[in-house]
């Protein structure tokens, strides 16, 4: 485990996108947001998944030269064909095209099908955050929940994140799935040999299990029973029926169906704040409530109350200036990747 | 307890409204939504608050004759002020004014700030999923709950809904509060002396507790902890920070502060199927999912796996020929209204 600099790991992850044909502004583009993951804490989405991400392109499963296409093109909506390329590229030109409608029109939507996997939902909230713009975004992703009463997966994680701008020097962030856990926890609990708390997973006969082994074979619960299972069929609605995408279970799984496309549907929905209230009075406005929550009163033992954002704004700060951690095995798989794309492997670590 | 006739009781109800000087139209339209919760099964926001909205308008706490006025007007986006006015007849006026736009552009927002507690928000949703729309819809409402570590009441119980069009003969109605529990549970517990199962609630010293009294007395907890604390703020930021209306704990009480507005935030956004595919088949898109889900493996000694919306449709089918059951305190409460506010009380029970 060493610590290595942001812009070491954007320019490797860069040219060993390039060196499987991304465009050099599209390999750009991927190496923001999965470096911008892992500067923010989240490595689940940052380069430790950037080998899988090559792996399906050196497959033919993802076409890293795939350009945008437009379905429907109505007012202020879009209906966007990915046309299997990469999800992180296909995504922030998607959040490009909707900028100038919103600007227009106050408001603007997009439907993305025959996508992938692309991240963090938080990297595109920020972005239109930055622009004075609140982006609402969905996504379904591979199975891993049962509808309530059920324990076949139907749907994946299906996250909701949402930015707002303050004047605080972070954007405030929601960005959730609507598991009751994340399955890297549950990946995390079974490589210690622990079990994992009941409620979190049914093993493969659909019985609640506190076996991390069996919870893996098995269904993730939603977040607070039925509600998350409401939750996570309006996200795949939105993503994935309005959009064309696979539905459920129809959906490729990144790491096991390797002779498939995932057809992932992402859904964005784009407000300028200016078109409701000035941008000044809404940060203001931001701010008190941030100012009111935080000296909220505290329960015993809780030192402060934490805003959605505040923590991971304060780790990317900090992983920014004192590099990124890197585990060893992500490390390796780097190197690994580098020998065999010809690409030099030669970033420095900045220390532990 | 007895069961009465939908079209009486939405006839009771504006002739009660009417004699408190809304308008008839305006009646009408408050009726409407006030006996839909009654027949869907959501009593709680019935034709049981009509006692409250009334008195409130009694105390010059809600403008009766409030005109929906309009802050902006920018594109595809409207920023509106309710007037204090009744909350369920201003969301009516706002959908309408939303419906050309969402055509005319595929997408339409507002906000809706100086309102009041307005129902079911699935009601709206439902109108617009009549109608081949998607209403996604939000609100915040007087501070029930706590952000994550604290435990001054904060947050409403803030509900996230919208409603989906099939081919089924019902929508896909997602309406969920984002508290682990309605409040109208654990007042029910205390009722009857039953303790609450622990992560319902905390104390007024921010301890856990069980005891019914002492969690009225507290804060409901948020579902699924920290992501119902995210989403209750992301709803808070979106019905009041962006709209102008009061935020958290300034939200004036229904039923406490009889001495002030509410003051409540909406936010509604309108999609137009049609924009982003044809409706026939989002339609059967949506009638495949259904069936997909139902038809996947259940749980040990479960019979069936139910859509959200299914139940309320069926139970809304069932209320409206047998009639609506109202309990004998609101039944009585309707009487004292009529006898107070001079309306005859003609309708008649249709059997028990």
């Amino acid at each position: 485990m060493a610590r290595f600099k942001s812009q070491e790991l954007r320019s490797l992850v860069s040219r060993l996108a390039i060196a499987d044909g991304v465009s050099a502004d599209d390999a750009e583009v991927f190496a923001r947001v999965l470096v911008d993951a892992d500067l923010q804490g989240v490595s689940t989405h940052g380069v430790s998944r950037l080998n899988i991400y090559l792996q399906r392109i050196e497959k033919g499963l993802i076409d890293p030269k795939a350009t945008l296409g437009v379905d429907r093109d109505g007012g202020s909506v879009l209906a966007l064909d990915a046309g299997n390329g990469l999800g992180q590229v296909q995504a922030m030109k998607a959040l490009d095209m909707l900028t100038p409608l919103a600007k227009q029109n106050g408001i603007a939507a997009a439907t993305i099908r025959n996508s992938q996997h692309f991240g963090a939902l938080s990297y595109y909230c920020n972005r239109a955050a930055e622009q004075d713009m609140i982006l609402l975004a969905m996504t379904n992703c591979e199975p891993a929940m049962s509808p309530a009463g059920g324990f076949q997966p139907f749907f994946g994680t299906n996250p909701i994140a949402a930015s707002f701008p303050t004047g605080k020097g972070y954007s405030v962030k929601i960005d959730m799935a609507t598991s009751i856990i994340a399955r890297g926890n549950i990946i995390v609990a079974q490589k210690k040999g622990q079990s994992i708390p009941e409620g979190w997973a049914l093993d493969p006969n659909g019985e609640p299990t506190t076996d991390a082994s069996q919870a893996l074979l098995g269904t993730v619960l939603t977040m607070a029973g039925h509600k998350g299972y409401a939750l996570a069929l309006m996200i795949e609605v939105l993503s994935s029926v309005l959009s064309g995408a696979a539905i459920g279970p129809e959906i490729g799984s990144m790491y096991k169906n390797m002779d498939r496309k995932q057809d992932v549907g992402h859904f964005f929905c784009l407000l300028n704040i200016a078109a409701f209230l000035d941008v000044a009075d809404f940060k203001r406005r931001m701010d008190e409530t941030i100012d009111s929550i935080k000296s909220s009163k505290r329960r015993p033992g809780v030192d402060e109350i934490l805003i959605p954002g505040e923590r991971s704004s304060r780790k990317a700060a900090e992983n920014e200036a004192a590099g990124i951690v890197i585990p060893d095995v992500t490390a390796a798989e780097l190197k690994d990747l580098c020998t065999r794309l010809n690409v030099p492997f030669d970033w420095a670590e900045v220390g532990n």
